[in-house]
């Protein structure tokens, strides 16, 4: 949503400063997870990095997928910093151990120490060096799910560029309706429905992966909410407090 | 040295060119530290990093230090990509754990994996959350040292933009005189005649500082060389192997 889906490496610097606003309305402690959009994503399709290691054409391209992410995660930050945010890059693959694509484990004192401070740790989906495949994606809701269980987060908030999640996809079909809570009784249901392409598509999945997550952290005591970030002001109410501003996502 | 010292966020594009093309000579493992030139050093002096956390005016210096040190690496690590070394930036203040100035630990397991996989790990002096004084500045110096022992390397060369470590400044005196070899029972010494102005200033100390994490490193089992990385092919001749090309820091 902060950058151009259709054009490569190109940010969407207005909606960027809006939210960068928006995350100054923040209490407490703020940890952020961007994702890949038009930068990472087609660096890492290209050379096939979430596939793992199989030929040295991709030590290359796991080199330039992470430079992309950099330089999303650049605009970010400076955007942040610009509206008076302290905010530090989080590169997850200097401290994150994966096996086969998911997270075993995780150096958080760095961060930790940084929240503490008052700073603001800005984290990304990234190409990781991975101990059963090689190499993998780290998504950024992956990332969000870890972040929030070990670090006993208060609320989770995942901005999208719909209002929440849908019965179909409501880009294309007008019959969609928007499911105010997901919890495991009904998420089998709910997904069966689910059209592939809602969400945009990326190389880490949808928002069936970013419920799939969400759950998994539900489960373990933490709620979320996924909003919608392209409206104005959404953000900002969700992380003073509001909720019910799209689809909750409970343990229940 | 691959920064203008004299003017800020400036790289000297030629001699970067220069040095990525030397380091493709590398056979094995190769891990790369730079330090923070004219990027890093004016912010971190300018808010007082190094000095520990004092005030909340230091967040954003904290910041922007950080965000300078990435602009210096993302040159030299596009610099390397495009010599064809499938260089990775990994950020200090995301894996070591730092108290009071030294680095307590260190999650090496995402670097390990990469060198395992042929990836070029770049890292960077670079302003860190401090477990004792809140912040300060893990300088590149301290940065080798660590690796050097945790990874077991076979070889350390410092590049410098002098031939070495001489007797007194050799850009004010012409009789400095090169010194070929440091050792512990020659170091104090050579020491009381090192002028502090000999490599440069900047917030993490000149050349003595260096040949003391040197020291501390010879002690523990590693050799390392300060050679002049600013003359042609002096870097690319001791990545080959080559010794005695400048000042040999060695444990006798």
């Amino acid at each position: 949503m902060i950058t151009d889906k259709r054009r490569q490496f190109t940010v969407k610097r207005t909606v960027l400063r809006r939210l960068a606003r928006e995350l100054t309305a923040a209490k407490g402690s703020l940890v952020l997870v961007h994702g890949g959009g038009s930068f990472g994503h087609p660096v890492a399709s290209k050379y096939k990095i979430a596939e793992g290691y199989g030929n040295p054409r991709q030590l290359i391209g796991f080199a330039l997928t992470h430079r992309a992410m950099e330089k999303l995660n650049a605009y970010v930050v400076d955007a942040l910093q610009q509206a008076g945010v302290p905010a530090v890059a989080m590169q997850p693959s200097a401290c994150a151990v994966v096996e086969n694509g998911r997270i075993k484990s995780m150096e958080l004192t760095p961060l930790r120490k940084l929240l503490k401070l008052g700073l603001v740790p800005v984290l990304y989906g990234d190409a990781v060096p991975d101990l059963g495949k090689g190499m993998s994606i780290l998504s950024g809701d992956q990332l969000v799910a870890q972040l929030a269980c070990e670090l006993g987060a208060k609320r989770v908030i995942l901005g999208v560029d719909v209002d929440g999640v849908y019965t179909v996809n409501p880009k294309t079909n007008k019959n969609a309706k928007l499911v105010q809570e997901i919890s495991l009784s009904n998420w089998s249901s709910v997904k069966k429905r689910l059209s592939s392409g809602v969400g945009g598509r990326d190389v880490t999945g949808g928002m069936a992966k970013k419920v799939r997550e969400l759950l998994a952290l539900a489960e373990r005591g933490v709620e979320a909410e996924i909003v919608n970030a392209a409206k104005p002001n959404i953000l900002r109410r969700a992380i003073l407090g509001e909720v019910g501003l799209g689809t909750r996502v409970v343990a229940r």
